[in-house]
């Protein structure tokens, strides 16, 4: 991660983050809290837990005198990867951990808050202040990627209830219909990908560095629900022809015919689980929660295909400069490129590798992102999930091919003509 | 199940069977309650709903005018594995029900309870009397396996807690040092298995039949933990002379070496993790938490096999005679046959089958038992979990030989000499 | 096993069934000879090797002065699963053993042949040559069940190729239409069960003992490939209440709808794949390559039951006591009761289990039959493929619930009215 | 695949081609060739038969008047992976077709050839003429490859015996001691990759396209096995610090502690097995076998990178110009450019991804490298076992990050300073 200091008021941006993580738990009971629905999820309590353990861990841990944990057996429960900490609890029996109980999971975020809240108000030194900084803005950054984990582990949570439970009460606003998908062309060239400027970045996204990018053409829009029901009308998840070996091993072992969320009622109605309840199926949304295998097939049999990240990233840094809008937030896109950010993480060709000259972090903390370029394609953009701020047109996020439960969509990209 | 009418007051009872599910519960949090450590084990949550579902399902869905489900849903999720009844939620998810909650769920028995009791206290003819009184008390019985269930799965779910937490504040109690087993003779001949009598039997321990056994002995306390731990120290979990074929495929596979709640501590100390926490290992108490396999290996380095079936009825009928009770009851044996009952299940060599002759019931409740009657095998007695008055000497218990998280032991027997 | 002496001419019969286990292998190619199918087969090579193993290790290597072993890696690589001779090739990969080749096996062969009749003509003392008479007994009637699965798995593998391979050129007579099946009474009572008389048996047959068998009635014959037909016109493959539980988890998760060889052409005809080929099914003959689950359904669905081993055992001894024939031999049965040997082996429901006072032999021997009784299912009789003379009224022959490719049918019985 | 007309005759190269595929399996026993070890490997006679296949379903089906297939039945039991083409015996079990036997894979192969033959001297336009040269070229090309499978595919099966069989009676000669690793620089910049010129390629190595490539080091020589020995003295294959998350999984999980090939006697001395048999291990020659996880965890231990597939094209090519060849053939690389050719496959860091602009072939022969272009890792160079003039600097081969049963190497990469 970029080690660059923050200029806005790290306490109080501490304190706000930390109150969201517990506001995304208050429409769920604490049985809600502690079920795991599968290994790739963890419960909410889980995840509340282990983002206060990261500040315990590699702030107070490291920079508290006389520092004690708040609980010695905590160390092990909640690291989720980290073998340079030490022994981990078994990913997939998450959710046997009835105790510690959400009531303890709170005092131990209240605990934890109140010595981080203590330690940036206290004496140090400029560069231990530095290395504060620095720790707190990657544990609040960390933070709130898990911020959108909870939204869609408990998603995937709830879709497992016959009962079909909302998380939100309010139903999902239907959307306009959208303008139509245009192709906008961008010349490419020898250009830099990478995060440029002073604020924080993950360590993937750096070294800025050359690639040369050929012509292409980006689709002004993502694919709609509507278009993907062509798709599947027109037998995309039958056809052999429009799969990647594995993914056609993936989608008839698995016997699929639609995305995760999708069920057709008695009647042929298509209705989509939501964080505000099962739907009928919103043909103007952006289609959402596709694996890239899925993706994949449907580009190809739009004649297209996905874009690579540099493309994206490309297209991106082009239009916030002709916007003067560096970091593109919110849902809406610049002018003509629309939905680039606050709808779905949309999938790249991309294999998540190490840009040239990519060093991770010294100790433990390099674990945070390098040991996971393997397998694994790379999104751009962010989702409806994603925290305000939070992402940018240089972040990476990473899933492997199959994944389907993230906010996960496609823009299409072809070479131009 | 027999379908004789009991004597007792049933209503009292019903109240009496019903509110002991709910302390059971006591002790635990609702995050406890919903947690599943194992497709094997269940829910406590689910448990406290299933057993009501039985008295929902067949009883009040058969027998009240105008019935109407608590929830249409719950047929489905509640029902553990009735093919007659329709639809079941998969059993390797029953910890993914968050909802309904817990309040829902004893709001499920309240209303349950209520209607039961409504229609016991009206207005019947005496076959609907007679009928409705056998339900009751095979739902009472139901329910009362599901307690022993509720506390072998919660003390399984815990013992997955790196905190090891107590079911029950106070600490088990030494035992006193058991008399030196002795070897009792029995005279065997032919004679009648079965239940008798016109009290409550399940469908399985009828009818009551002739069979030859053969002139035995039988140990006349259960294998303590002390002998258990020599059995270990000879090197009984590393020969493969002692286990019969599945059974060491068994134990290297899974490369055990001490029953499923022993663990030792750096110094080389034993502990068994307990429904009160965990606790240095009791050499005086019977030996418990044994596999099928594991008891076989141990009688077969013991010098001695397990009992059949009929070897044990035999003798706990005998015994009762001399002693004068029928059905031996609580943690006494009769006179030189002690720890029968109230201690630890007994594994028998014999595969759990029909008795000659016998029939289940018609429609669904005949799924009760006569459908696994296959790779499972009996055993006899009671454990310390069962509740008071449900086993007798013609009960038939069965598990896989692979089952671990019964409260199951050890009683040898060996021919006559 | 047995320890008495035969009375005829050993190393005539030595020769005699040696070269009959070459003959089985004569209509194949090497190829054939070195493929196994599934884990539980044994490819024909293997089969050849691990009985001349058996000669070589529990014969000449205890008795032959200056032993030395004809190939050193030989003791592992056709050790089947005699812990007490130590290592063994895993079971699921002896496809892979291509080294040695089938020139090597029968080299093997004619080597150990050589020595074992040099042994059985050498100059013993009586103890030596009743010791030696015994163990080569033992190995002829281990090679004889070797022989049966010679056939039973190379039928499986021929199964498995698209050119549906014949391993005898001329086709399967069709069989005469079977007289109507008739009930057939038997007043059971206080019967010895077990073993009698000086012949050859396995460990397991003894010691003869009493058991009480209530009156039964057994059907005349096995049950047809037409009757089996009309089990499954009515859906019996897909109604739950005919199924026990594990065998309907089994039925369903492979998704099955028929015995494994037999399969429908598109106009709808039946065909059987046998060793003759693939053929018309015929109606007339036993239905065979049923499951335990599949046979105990069809019981079921026809208001009858599967025979215990001790009705079977019963049955047959008066049968052989009223024709005056001990061990009915060969495809007949005795008058009435039909086809008892030498067209299926026949399912009991009995699980298969120590005799009261079965003790296996010392040493590794002793693992031939005992490690096995656990979670497998007796069956009684003989079949097509089974070498004449080997098979007996007492002869325990088991495997477990699921295994389709042994020659097993179904007997019905029921309790007499 | 590239549809340029090759300059030989293309009649003798035809036969010169597939007669050495029959002279690779010269060595073996007709057993030897029906084995499957497991289901990444195919049997020799598989192999023999599946290039066969090519030539028929891509050829005389398309071009031979009055085709009829050879055998109705091999269009199925020889499809690798054309969905395009229909059914497909399962990968899995291409070791139990033991029929058809070796001979008549022969006769198959007899039968084509002549077939072909004679299509290559018949009467064509010279569109057909073109179209029949390039796919006899496709297919001479293909089974080049299914050449150096035959090799990896017989020594992983050779493994699996404890016999340890030699494929070749000669002894590996031992290795001279390499020169010194050097850190050759290369400058990088705007580059060309991809094939070029009029000679056969494959489909992935098109079109050539513009990268930009960062100013890098390569290693002089391939990693030797003297050297990876150090790492695993260094305790390398425990230090989860040096390991892709999934690597780390992999080695554990499988309790990996060298390469595949490779095990220690009981005096410690390191023997490898090899095409020769078990040898003691060769310090000198540049280790082989080794997963892209293995690769990339010795790189990170060595302080180093594995080179992208850009960087080694760039250093291929640029040293080729030097010395005045294209296509560097044979065992040697260039001056200072050592082995860069015939030792060891070469893993990079590189996703196998499309090139910009890429088009498969339509048709079924566009399955041929377009659908593998996920999850598998780019390998560049040539091998050992690789057919003389097969490779190129361009040539992409490609496997998933956890196959060992190639002869897969490293070659070190670095950052320039």
């Amino acid at each position: 991660m970029d080690m660059r200091l923050p200029q806005q008021d790290l306490s109080a941006r501490y304190d706000k983050v930390r109150r969201r993580s517990l506001a995304l738990a208050e429409p769920l009971t604490d049985e809600d809290c502690g079920a795991q629905s599968m290994p790739d999820a963890s419960p909410i309590k889980w995840h509340l837990a282990h983002t206060t353990w990261f500040f315990e861990t590699f702030i107070l841990e490291r920079m508290e005198a006389g520092f004690k944990p708040f609980h010695p057996a905590f160390r092990v429960l909640f690291n989720s990867y980290y073998n340079g900490i030490g022994e981990k609890h078994p990913r997939a029996q998450r959710g046997l951990l009835t105790r510690p109980a959400m009531a303890q999971v709170r005092a131990y975020r209240a605990d934890v808050d109140a010595r981080i809240t203590r330690l940036l108000a206290g004496d140090l030194d400029a560069e231990q202040r530095a290395q504060l900084a620095m720790l707190v803005t990657l544990g609040l950054e960390h933070e709130q990627q898990h911020q959108e984990l909870m939204l869609t582990d408990v998603k995937h949570l709830l879709a497992q209830s016959a009962l079909l439970p909302e998380y939100m009460a309010v139903p999902l606003a239907r959307a306009k219909a959208p303008p139509p998908m245009a192709w906008l062309p961008f010349a490419g060239g020898l250009t830099d990908i990478g995060h440029q400027g002073s604020g924080f970045c993950f360590d993937n996204e750096l070294p800025r560095h050359k690639q040369y990018v050929a012509p292409f053409e980006l689709a002004s829009r993502l694919v709609t629900n509507g278009e993907y029901l062509e798709f599947i009308a027109a037998g995309g998840y039958f056809n052999a022809a429009l799969w990647l070996a594995e993914g056609w091993d993936w989608v008839r072992s698995q016997n699929l015919n639609c995305p995760i969320y999708w069920q057709q009622d008695e009647q042929g109605q298509w209705l989509e689980f939501t964080l505000h309840g099962a739907q009928a199926l919103d043909l103007a949304r952006p289609v959402t929660h596709l694996s890239l295998f899925e993706a994949d097939a449907y580009a190809h049999w739009a004649g297209a295909r996905l874009p690579t990240e540099a493309e994206w990233e490309f297209a991106a840094a082009q239009a916030a400069v002709e916007t003067g809008t560096l970091h593109p937030a919110g849902a809406a896109g610049t002018d003509g490129l629309l939905q680039m950010f606050g709808h779905c993480w949309q999938w790249t060709s991309s294999s998540y590798a190490a840009y040239p000259g990519y060093q991770s972090a010294p100790g433990a903390l390099g674990e945070y992102n390098g040991k996971f370029m393997m397998n694994q394609y790379v999104l751009r953009g962010s989702s409806c999930a994603t925290p305000d701020g939070h992402a940018r047109a240089s972040y990476r996020n990473f899933f492997p091919a199959g994944a389907r439960w993230q906010f996960t969509g496609v823009r299409l990209a072809r070479l131009a003509p």
